[in-house]
């Protein structure tokens, strides 16, 4: 049977490569590679720095496909998005069936950790059931943008005997939680942490973190929101594109 | 400047190490060891087995401590950890500045990641205060138990546009939360999920993920959790100790 392993590669530094993800890469035949635009130069060096680096055999091949256009101005996010993973969908399953033969294996290679805010096992899912060609699917763990985040600034993200709430830009525009005092925002396009009116939270925000072009701000909410307003505008500028994490923590109150 | 790594080497497969952290491991001079009584004996396994597989001069020493007695009866839960975290930290601070010279590095190897329900960074930055000895900390990511158990089941931790919540058994105790409808369970003691009555909530659970005892079960909450608390009673008996994580996922409603 067909073999498709999806495989975390880290949030930007070669070196999140795992032991694990090495010695599947080294069982693949077929790396599938998704054109995102922007994204795609940086991703395509870090590909090729970890294919060189890590896999012996010279037998394997990339395949690319155009990432399918998205419609992000769409004020149904959710339905969007569906549709977009439709196309993708069948770009996927095209790959599978026609790039692998049967006893053969493929691999996405995904930045971070394969089961945080990424898609590629979700739409894997979905062709599993109804494609003509079966394939079993194996997912390799990876450094997330949250852990490189939280080791950058040397942070435990829970305070003892308390959650994390890990949630997107949009969700946070609603503001903080009452309840939890620690959340990890991903996903925020926007700038969505500049809107809350919080005094009494601390941001420890990163771009790119764990790559060349870490940059890292913290303090204060109200008062270092401004400049990392200011240092993302420039490094999309400068970049092209921009991906950020940040945890907002609730101070403890004074007794 | 002493200097003190605190490494992540995954949840129980030897193979989830990075990279990195193998890098860090080769600049280590001395690995300290806090002996956690019942696992003791997987962790000094699994860190014996990381040395000689990955660390190339031969020069390094290994220290041990024993962990300080910790009162799991105590009703005020936090203050326990407090306490018990004073006299660890003293334990710490005596290692450093006793078995490290000026220029040396030391390290802790921690199961999962740093940066989760992991005390090591928090009890250095405490002991860096008040420290006679000055030392320089870096953090090093590693694979968690939360993403070992998402890899294991193929999961997605997030739907898509929506938050997790990562969590506690004893904070579970209070019920699902109301508003979110994927949450992570660490540090379950007990078995704080066969208690809840929700019927619209799967649970995708697992022990020791990642290590050749791996256990997984999953499906309907109501239907599956008296096979977990079973097969769990059976896990600890049999090793001593168990090390689970599970992720709770209220099903959507139907429309």
């Amino acid at each position: 049977m067909r073999k498709v392993y999806v495989i975390g590669i880290g949030a930007g530094d070669p070196d999140h490569i795992t032991v694990q993800a090495v010695q599947a890469m080294n069982r693949v035949d077929v790396f599938f590679v998704i054109d995102k635009g922007h994204l795609k130069e940086d991703l395509a060096g870090l590909r090729a720095e970890l294919l060189s680096r890590h896999v012996d055999h010279g037998r394997y091949r990339v395949v690319e496909a155009a990432d399918p256009e998205r419609d992000r101005s769409a004020d149904a996010y959710r339905d969007a998005v569906v549709d977009w993973q439709d196309r993708r969908a069948e770009i996927y399953e095209r790959m599978i069936a026609e790039e692998l033969d049967d006893d053969q294996s493929g691999a996405f290679l995904v930045w971070g950790d394969p089961s945080l805010y990424d898609g590629t096992l979700r739409l894997l899912d979905r062709i599993a059931v109804r494609s003509a060609v079966p394939f079993e699917v194996e997912s390799i763990p990876g450094i997330s943008s949250v852990q490189a985040l939280a080791a950058a600034h040397r942070l435990i993200l829970n305070r003892i005997g308390r959650p994390v709430l890990i949630t997107t830009g949009r969700r946070l525009a609603a503001g903080m939680p009452t309840d939890i005092d620690d959340v990890v925002v991903m996903l925020d396009g926007g700038a969505a942490f500049a809107e809350l009116p919080d005094t009494d939270v601390d941001i420890y925000w990163g771009a790119y973190v764990g790559s060349h072009d870490e940059v890292l701000v913290s303090g204060n909410l109200q008062e270092v929101k401004q400049e990392i307003v200011r240092v993302r505008a420039e490094q999309r500028e400068r970049k092209g594109w921009i991906m950020d994490t940040y945890l907002l923590r609730r101070r403890p109150e004074e007794r």
